[in-house]
């Protein structure tokens, strides 16, 4: 039996069940909710538990100035730059128990497994907690690994504030003072051997195939809109049709138009116009202004430039006789994870007889800021009906437990 | 020259004019407009007024137990039916100059024309101001002239209150007792000869058209629902496009195909879709749900039995894979004004050599109560660019005066 095998036989999908469920009772909502934001009493709680499983684990805890928590488990040859794998800690506010908080515990179980099997790896094997990767108290989201990766100084976020007004930076040197008796990390500066995230996919697409595990190529890249179509408001008894400058009538042709040049008979890209807003909102009124977002996403970032690049056209052709404001209020390029991780994963589904498939992931993680620094991947395992930022989110113990598995035997080909 | 002749030469559109200006002092907000909401002291101050011009024109005052304020100028046959003229004396929050008070003005006017000639009718001429048509202080519109035609009794709105709880039946007590020197008139009970009403069409047809006279066949019936298409909201980054049931696109889909079955070449057909609202209304967030409106008017009942029972089969063949929910909140059928009526504003028009052209009311008015009481009809004259309930409302001095002759034409007619 290779170590891999061993280490990934003893991965206790019980006790991280038990980890997970535990975890869930810090900011329980109604519905098997949870709201837990970082940097909040709720956080430390949790954090301070983490930390005692990785002390019994074997590891020992550091955090840095970005409040990232750092568990270390030492392998043999103290020179070799670390493994490292995890995730976040934080929810939405109206979030589930395994957004996050999977990849930071499934990492830990690996350590947990290494531990029972009496295995010391040759490279150091690194958990990290990144802080704030939601955004939702806080915003951006990723600060934590924004900060680590170098894309921006954690000082830049510290005038953010909360809705109760409160600053980024004050609640991050509260958690801080809080954790004086941890010892403290270099924020970044160290580069590890290579980074693998666990997380739940938060999209149907595993479930639907009956697949176990998604084997992360990357993250799409994500350009997104503001459309504002300004007519004129008008009495909707007296105005006849042909006289009438319809914002509602004009954001009709201009999605129907939109739809066809977004068509993608793979069913890759995503187009979604989620928030739309009328003025006057009135039954009775003509509507004189419609403002409504496009977010647009793909995987490649050519057909990304030129699928988002023709939206003007296109709304300019089908609005009519209307004003149209275009804005484009994000615009981040696809992050490609390393080939030869993605290769490791599948490697390790096969291994371990569990169904997977590679896939792009949909939504933002700190792996696409880790990314710049090392070698990146990610490991998906599924969500029930794909709902996720909602406290319905659910994927069963023998999901999270096959990729705990995949997990540990991929960390334990890197870390040989 | 005859008498409908002097009468008609006799308005005044100066007067008319300076009245109308007077009146729009009393609640005047920012860009010429007015804000002078049913039963407040400003309403109570411009009855006032309105009665003291009616006293300089030879007519006696009276208020019945609705709030409808009645100016009466006898006839030399004190048992003939009287011909009524009149409309509202209260605005919009957000209100103009004209729409309302003109018709009480320009009826007022040919009391004034009468007397300035020296004339006489064979009738007795009434003039009314009907209580709360607007309906925007207290629910619902036209609540005088549908006590007075015994469409509902008064007393069923009292306890309708305005956005400070003031009970409509309270306010109501209050007007009356301020006017408590004003003679006291039973609610309904007599039945005038002919009720003509005079307003600004509200719409831009006449304007566009080059003509001073719309003289209104009736007014357009109205079905009013409210569509709520159900999916599941969804991670726009995650979910493919197949996968979803986008709540939005199922909108756009019905939005067209409705397009098409109320698409009407004679550009007669009202159909507005003025509210939307999506839920969760996020921006990356696929749409769960959204709940829209139709506002759907025609002046053949038979049309818009017709186009309004097709709308459920038409959304359930668009709308895919969501759950609808369609309900009719209001069902009005048309009002066809008297014909003979209709003719005579004609041949005042043609007389008077104004242009004129036939058409239907879009917007309600208090003639469609009145017109169950005794035969009715409407004069409209042009709306710069159809602006109404807004202060940008504007007809000018000379429009308002053709309005007023062809009026005080008709009702000579009508009173002879």
């Amino acid at each position: 039996m290779s170590l891999s095998e061993r280490v990934a036989a003893a991965v206790d999908g019980a006790r991280q069940w038990q980890r997970l469920m535990d975890m869930a009772k810090l900011g329980a909502i109604a519905g098997d909710g949870v709201d837990r934001a970082c940097l909040t009493p709720l956080d430390r709680d949790a954090r301070r538990i983490v930390m005692r499983w990785a002390e019994e684990a074997g590891a020992t805890c550091s955090v840095d100035a970005a409040g990232n928590l750092w568990l270390r488990r030492e392998g043999t040859d103290p020179a070799a730059a670390p493994v490292l794998s995890g995730s976040h800690m934080d929810t939405q506010p109206q979030g589930g128990r395994f957004d996050g908080i999977y990849g930071v515990l499934a990492a830990l179980e690996v350590m947990s497994a290494l531990q029972d099997s009496g295995v010391t790896t040759r490279r150091p094997m690194e958990v990290v907690a990144w802080t704030n990767e939601e955004g939702s108290r806080f915003g951006p989201g990723c600060m934590g690994s924004m900060a680590w990766s170098g894309h921006s100084e954690i000082e830049t976020f510290s005038d953010s504030t909360d809705a109760q007004g409160l600053r980024f930076g004050d609640a991050l040197a509260e958690l801080l003072a809080s954790e004086a008796d941890v010892p403290r990390r270099a924020l970044g500066g160290t580069t590890p051997h290579a980074y693998i995230e666990a997380h739940i996919e938060q999209g149907p697409l595993l479930e639907r195939e009956g697949l176990a595990i998604g084997a992360v190529t990357g993250i799409q890249g994500s350009r997104w809109f503001v459309v504002t179509l300004t007519g004129d408001s008008a009495h909707a008894g007296t105005t006849p049709l042909r006289l009438r400058r319809d914002a509602m009538q004009a954001f009709v042709r201009v999605a129907t138009a939109l739809n066809t040049i977004m068509d993608d008979p793979d069913d890759v890209l995503r187009f979604t116009i989620g928030r739309l807003q009328v003025e006057p909102n009135s039954s009775n009124s003509v509507a004189g202004r419609v403002v409504f977002t496009i977010d647009l996403r793909h995987p490649d970032a050519a057909v990304l430039r030129a699928r988002g690049d023709a939206i003007l056209g296109v709304i300019e052709a089908a609005a009519g006789d209307v004003t149209i404001d275009l804005r484009e209020t994000f615009d981040a390029p696809p992050s490609v994870f390393d080939p030869d991780l993605v290769s490791m994963i599948e490697q390790a589904a096969t291994a371990l007889q569990v169904g997977c498939r590679r896939m792009p992931s949909g939504a933002f993680h700190d792996a696409q800021f880790v990314n710049r620094v090392c070698p990146s991947a990610m490991i998906f395992v599924p969500s029930h009906k794909g709902i996720s930022h909602n406290p319905a989110e659910y994927s069963s113990p023998e999901q999270l437990e096959s990729g705990a598995r995949v997990l540990a035997w991929t960390l334990m080909e890197l870390a040989s």
